[in-house]
């Protein structure tokens, strides 16, 4: 990379030219906060850039010209795993949240395209405002997040089309040199089941851009999930530690028969009890803080809330006999988990209780409105409309909660989150677990985990380490410094167990692309190499530089 | 290329001192057998290497130092694309018949791992072999087709692991330069979802390697079907040929909410009439034969073996209540279809007719046993036990059926089976086969169809233009010749209304890697060049020469 000082200044006079002052932002304000993230980052941005769709390839050209580095963005929210931070420094943000076009929605084969910039709610709201005969999946994340960003992560959501990876139809990508590339069938003129046969002809390409540097992905042609007839969620609480076990013994059969096809999430009480409060502070006005949170003031707030030890959320989507089936047979499934309360939620059942809460209330003394306002969102999300609720957890370690704008970076809200792929079965899960539950203790910080049943194979455990990146640690030490620490401690202890991780913060980054085995590695770098030779898109980004060169035996 | 007749030979000597006299074959008989497919092809083989597991990459590495074409092949039995016929001339073929080992069967998740040569039979026996809990997902191809070969051209069965590119969990690649790769998580020492998580970690490059020359894949990570609980097979047929659009209307939907999972087959008279006997020359001792079979003799054949004008072949898989509820979804669906008899096959019943078949052929004065020959083959498909019958009607024109060894190249059969994708409706359904029923006849040909369901969203149609390489055709023409004519022209057809191959046959080739968005065709080219740049893998298989350069509009 070039490191002439000269070289960006003068590529930010031909950005101006050719994007408007607007549109390229050098002021030191924003630029720090762009090079801020929910933990310790060291690389730096030095301008960013906002193109409009058709100028995205005249900023690449300019960056490719004065070797200078860029680092795509759709919409910045890469909350947990380094949020804008640029995998190498003195970056320039290529911010494509201009791309927000949504287009070619086709209702009869369930698909439409969106560009990189669209988020979650503009296409929940796009697509309620056709009717709502098709759903998007959503994630757990903000509704202003990027639907590309997540996609080109391998993010996932809760519904049938939850594996965001396996439901690109197409997608249009820009390589290094300008060329703007159509995968799948889009290659040939007028194809008619473009979007619809994903492959193409001759090796199929979209793979390649995710989790990648490759390329910079313009807009994604997702496939949407048809309506379907019926849709009941169902949520279970389970009191004991062992739930885990039995819960992924029971639904892992009925994952793999087809009954159940969506992504339940299990959730431990850490996690659940983060989308509830805060850290309840307030009940440590007279004794010290206990980091992590345990024994009876944990024990007070899952009885307050109704939480398990374990949770599940979970929902059924089909037709009415389908539906009606599956919910027989996930009660039975579920009956082996010792103690646990399930409950099936429809619709109206929802709308039921939103009606009469207080009554509700009253009867069972319990904080209904405080339940719905997790309920609500949680149904919602499973039906593909998204909601801000669930990331409020990623506040629990602060003293106060998000505001209107919801900005984690700007918050100083502390958040590593880092996710480990697990064969799915009770044993892996349990092994899993109890290294998280050993580790992330160690450093002070509650483990925070949900499992996630990505597909008939496999369990993806999200782990939070959430802290104030504000407030003292204990003994002097800063949270920043712990969290890192004990992120490196959990991936350390994964790897020694054989669990690796899905996707990866930009801190491990550098780590991660000289981890396995170095021939692997080199075909990495080797296709680096072949579709951008200067190393201008985001280097070091999953793939080591095109230059370097690996030898040797597996080093992870 | 290397084209010094000298290289080859110094070639062939090093290859002999590496695998064994026995293991690299140059006969003349054997190599011209080699050069021999169903329909006529120029590319001729020098040599046909048998390595062992273990001399593959010394195999590459000879071929690399004398810049000799390898092509390689699994079973050889790519029957209608092209057989072992290579897409350059004067290549080496690379059979990887002995790659056939089967390990790392895990019972518990549901997958093995298969070696490029492993065949059909030999996978459905070993599962058989070990309690026949999890099964595979065949094709109608023969027994001793290799699961690799099917898969890296991304072949489909009837299951719902039909669309085989999607149950890949991992992969192991030789590069040209010797490197071999483990795809996904195998990158990483000792990662226990290896095989379970297909994505591994960064961008995933399994997809590279299908319908490409960029590797050789030496072995497959398969998902398996674990045994469902209930298993019933459905069969339509119907009278007219408006069937058709109303076989499409009421399937798709099924398919989408998922009540069917598998993959229904859609054949037309032709197609099925094919597996139940040959051209019926003897109704033709005293008329001149009908090319295409039509009218009266045909209708004659449809009721004599009670075949529709379309037929339907599909299956239910689930659980016990899953698949009694989705029976009733289809015949409720199918009901829509006019005049059409739908029947629903499950193991008790077809083994009482199996039992009683001579009363019954009585009663119902049907062909029963000759029926039981296609029925019992079909059923058993469908539960992954591979059977040669289906491919009998590619001997449709030829005089006799296939004797035991079954080789089609050898027995002079005709075949160019042409597979084209729409989008999944049933306007698109009928305008492609109206391209089939115009385009085939034009030359003499059966319109034999096919039309798969093959997700949600798409129809793969499979085109069969059968014939018998001895006879001479009408007006002193060659049939080999016609088939040519006829597949060009059907591909363009095809092409003008927007309808591309998934595949193509080794004739094609040289077309197709030329045809389309030239920028995406230089990616093909680039990542050629990064991964074998001396070309030495299939030169031209589906993508063309590295050193190529693309430029100006799309063409086709």
């Amino acid at each position: 990379m070039n490191k002439d000082p000269q070289s960006a200044t003068q590529a930010i006079v031909k950005w101006r030219q050719l994007l408007g002052d607007e549109y390229v932002i050098t002021d030191h304000e924003p630029l720090k906060q762009a090079s801020t993230a929910t933990f310790t980052t060291s690389a730096t941005v030095i301008a960013i850039l906002k193109p409009a769709r058709d100028q995205v390839a005249a900023a690449v050209a300019v960056a490719a010209e004065y070797s200078l580095p860029l680092y795509t963005i759709s919409s910045g929210k890469n909350w947990g795993y380094g949020s804008r931070v640029p995998s190498t420094n003195d970056s320039v943000l290529l911010d494509l949240g201009r791309l927000n076009d949504i287009s070619g929605y086709d209702p009869e084969h369930h698909l439409v395209t969106v560009g990189a910039g669209v988020t979650q709610r503009q296409l929940a709201d796009f697509l309620l405002a056709q009717g709502g005969m098709d759903w998007m999946d959503c994630t757990g994340s903000h509704p202003d997040c990027s639907i590309v960003g997540n996609t080109v992560e391998r993010g996932f959501g809760h519904t049938p089309y939850g594996e965001h990876a396996n439901f690109i139809g197409a997608m249009e990508v820009l390589l290094a040199d300008g060329r703007i590339i159509k995968t799948g069938f889009g290659r040939f003129d007028g194809a008619k089941a473009s979007g619809m046969y994903k492959w193409g002809l001759g090796p199929a390409l979209d793979q390649l851009f995710l989790q990648s540097n490759l390329g910079i992905v313009l807009s994604i042609t997702l496939w949407l999930m048809p309506k379907p007839e019926q849709f009941v969620a169902f949520y279970l609480s389970a009191p004991n530690e062992t739930a885990l076990e039995q819960i992924v013994a029971a639904l892992v059969p009925l994952k793999r028969s087809g009954v159940i096809t969506s992504l339940p999430h299990i959730a431990n009480a850490y996690r659940v009890l983060g989308g509830m409060q805060q850290y309840p502070w307030p009940m440590f006005s007279n004794h010290p803080v206990q980091f992590p949170l345990h024994g009876d003031v944990l024990s007070q707030l899952k009885k307050q809330w109704q939480v398990g030890t374990w949770n599940v959320s979970g929902a059924l989507y089909g037709t009415k006999e389908q539906v009606a089936n599956a919910r027989k047979q996930v009660r039975r499934a579920l009956r082996t988990v010792k103690g646990a309360r399930l409950n099936f939620i429809s619709d109206s059942l929802l709308r039921f209780i939103e009606i009469f809460q207080k009554p509700i209330a009253f009867i069972t003394r319990m904080d209904i409105p405080g339940m719905l306002k997790v309920l609500r969102p949680v149904h919602n999300m499973m039906k593909g409309q998204p909601s801000a609720q669930f990331l409020t957890s990623s506040y629990w370690r602060m003293k106060t909660g998000p505001d209107g704008r919801f900005d984690m970076d700007k918050d100083n809200v502390g958040l590593i989150w880092s996710a480990f792929v697990a064969p799915a079965d009770a044993k892996n899960a349990r092994q899993l677990m109890d290294i998280v539950d050993t580790v992330l203790p160690q450093f002070g910080f509650e483990p925070a985990v949900t499992l996630t049943l990505l597909n008939e194979r496999c369990i993806d455990a999200v782990v939070s380490i959430s802290f104030d990146r504000t407030a003292s640690a204990p003994d002097g030490k800063s949270w920043d410094e712990l969290a890192l620490q004990c992120r490196d401690k959990l991936y350390q202890a994964m790897f020694s167990h054989g669990f690796y991780p899905y996707r990866t913060d930009v801190g491990k980054m550098a780590e991660m692309v000289h981890c396995g085995d170095p021939q692997y590695l080199q075909v990495l770098a080797d296709l680096k190499h072949a579709l951008d030779p200067q190393g201008i898109f985001a280097p070091g980004r999953y793939i080591a530089s095109a230059s370097e060169k690996f030898t040797g035996a597996v080093s992870n």
